[in-house]
């Protein structure tokens, strides 16, 4: 496997992640959506069934799809002497660099074309705050310090289950497997996404993954979308610095607390 | 395998298809049934757990149940050099136009079927505009070329997916794989569906199937449906073009993007 | 195995189903309870889960706790020459006044349970209506012929499928296979029934199962319900023969649709 | 293994749970949460998901996570003639007290995690029944007789549905045998749940766990919320004694009602 390959698994996966995240927003939010005013369900479900289709996608770099699971994976495998992301792929700065840019230029391809998908639906609304909504979290009660307890705990719970479920393992020889998630194992980590959003979304929206929310607040910035109001850099840092605080502390515990 | 077998098998498909689909916009919709005014949540499960239940009928022919799955296979099948739909069936032109004719019949009797479970509910409904959705899809806001957009990209979603979850193998023969999809294959497509109506159906009510709206749009005109207004077919071609389109561009691109 | 284990095994499955079969109407019908309110969807998903609950706790003598299952079974079997239920169990008239009698016996005790689990608020209801919903099926609209159609149309979807995804398969000395259905295959046939409540429920409640109705009702004219009012006899053969029709239906047509 | 990791295992597993379950109610009843009046559907597949990820979290020690499951274990192991819990922790007192302690541990940290998650959510909200409502069950028609009934019923399905599934197994030398549960079996019990809390839950908000009730409530009262009430310590004993109860025939009962 090369890091071309790691580029691309991680941008498609990311890619069908955040059009159908994005877009089950849309569809509950925007005027004249079919599905304007569902609410919480059907955001819960979508996108944890987005997660489901992301990591179908991109199994092949180990579909983390999420800089948080990736520094999880870092943290945890230096502690146990993994040195490898996945067979052939050693970790290291480049390849560390090279996950994250396929995570985030893939973020922002899928928020383009839920834009695409949705764009007679993002002229027709009027409320600027429903537009960004569709792109990135914001917290509904505004406060970095506990916006990013949160954030850390949600994130936390993911890479630490994800771990827990045996989806990054290791090897007799020491060194990291691959490991194939197949149908079963994508709609596992899509049903722990539903459950983190249901249980821990309540206060931030649960961004869990930093370019989940930073690719589409680039594209929000970027795209001429018809009546957007500003795109609140000012809370652009706490769903980055929480996932991958609460990252890097899923990976390191999963060392210790795991029987 | 014969031809006759693969238009018997996308014939039940479809069949059990349109039967559960129509069925559950009808259950929300029409006048007096159980689940009237539930909505957008009742309507995607419904309509995924549809496509679980076609497919697990359908397995036999690949169960595309859906002519967008077929021009998929075709497009990506001739890039890979497969020259097999499953084996023992050779993709030809006369073989492809038993796939789509087994995939129309069986969604026009589905689409009867279903008439016929929601009988007394078509003739209490007094509104034409609900007869004819619990058939055949519609755009919410109309503009052909934007809806031709949301049902391609939906469409692209579907195939590219489904091909990134090794449905359809390539053998070591080079030859196509018949795979069993089971209950955990049928249920992870039918769960891809939830996600694409979820997050991408909010514009057009994702047909992403040229028969499941031709099929049931040619009954609604043929029936003798007690109030029923005109079966839209202006509309008619834009849920035919797009899934086509969608399905060939989500084959060529699983060539290439797929690691 | 023997009759006795038959009968031990559908009476436990059935008994299961009815308690939380009748327990999620009761949860969302009746006065005071958590869920009132909820609705079609608690139902759906409800009686669907009762359903895989069921199937888990009654793989030996396979899982039908449904007469229109075994009468389909029965159907099927002696078109395909196979002469047994599950292995040492011969198809007959006894055998099947055993499924038959485990079936209504389980049953009436699932629904005595969920009256008792429910008692207050059975008592703090005042409409008598809702108090028989909560163990029996009822038309919205009155038409025993498009009652009748609609729970045949149902309970063929059901056995048909249940046949189409192999559930009971024929072995190659052309007798039964004891097929056990574990998480994945009882998780499947709830999905079934969710997907058929949720599509084909509208009109009657589907019922699908002649115990499902006729055991619960024997159940509401025996205990001493407060302020219960009838049991509405004259809909009760409609449920019971409706399904009967259509799981023999359903297990004739597997035989020939089926590729 | 031993009994240090036991309790690690339980604890990290009871952590989840409480966690997860504890923060989808905050997220549907706690002033300005997202979530805010999603309502029991949301309560439902919460809880249920929570418990799947508690599953995943703590296979080791046979995912009991619950005293209730412990004690039917017990009662269906002395019947059985099984000495162990899991292969190298023979049944005892000592050992049934280091499940307990675990379970009760981590139902209090996870507790407490989902306050801090929530902090601000529940300094915002003003009702005090909301606040203990979040962590601990309480019943909607107050008869600790009834109420002890409907628990009793409710873990009686879950603890001999867990058994009916072959979740705990015996070997062929008399012994338990350790049963990796994965990502299906604990989907399976997750589902499990969300069944029993669907149909059984409406009366008493089915604690079926005495440290799922016990321990949040303990936190209720030692941690400082902003504006909380009392502890409701009068019902405090309903929700241990009913599980317990419920738990025990339901091992007993699996040992002669399973075919």
């Amino acid at each position: 496997m090369s890091l071309g390959q790691v580029f691309l698994s991680e941008a498609v996966g990311s890619m069908l992640l955040l059009l159908l995240g994005g877009g089950v927003v849309a569809n509950t939010l925007l005027k004249g959506s079919k599905g304007q005013g569902t609410g919480w369900l059907l955001i819960n479900w979508g996108w944890g069934l987005a997660v489901f289709v992301g990591v179908l996608a991109s199994g092949a770099s180990g579909a983390h799809i999420n800089p948080a699971v990736t520094v999880g994976i870092i943290a945890r495998n230096m502690i146990l002497g993994n040195p490898d992301f996945v067979p052939g792929i050693a970790i290291g700065v480049v390849s560390t660099l090279v996950y994250f840019a396929g995570q985030l230029v893939g973020a922002m391809i899928g928020a383009g074309l839920m834009w695409l998908a949705y764009k007679q639906h993002f002229d027709a609304e009027e409320n600027p705050a429903f537009k960004l909504g569709v792109f990135s979290t914001g917290p509904e009660i505004r406060n970095y310090g506990w916006n990013m307890v949160t954030e850390i705990i949600g994130t936390f719970v993911l890479v630490f289950t994800i771990f827990a479920a045996g989806v990054f393992t290791l090897g007799a020889d020491g060194k990291g497997v691959a490991v194939n998630l197949g149908w079963l194992g994508a709609l596992g980590v899509g049903l722990l996404v539903v459950s983190i959003g249901a249980s821990l979304g309540g206060p931030t929206g649960y961004a869990i993954n930093p370019t989940r929310d930073l690719g589409p607040r680039i594209m929000h910035a970027i795209l001429p979308i018809k009546g957007k109001g500003g795109s609140d850099w000012g809370y652009a840092w706490v769903p980055i610095a929480g996932p991958l605080i609460g990252g890097v502390l899923g990976g390191i515990a999963s060392t210790f607390l795991l029987v």
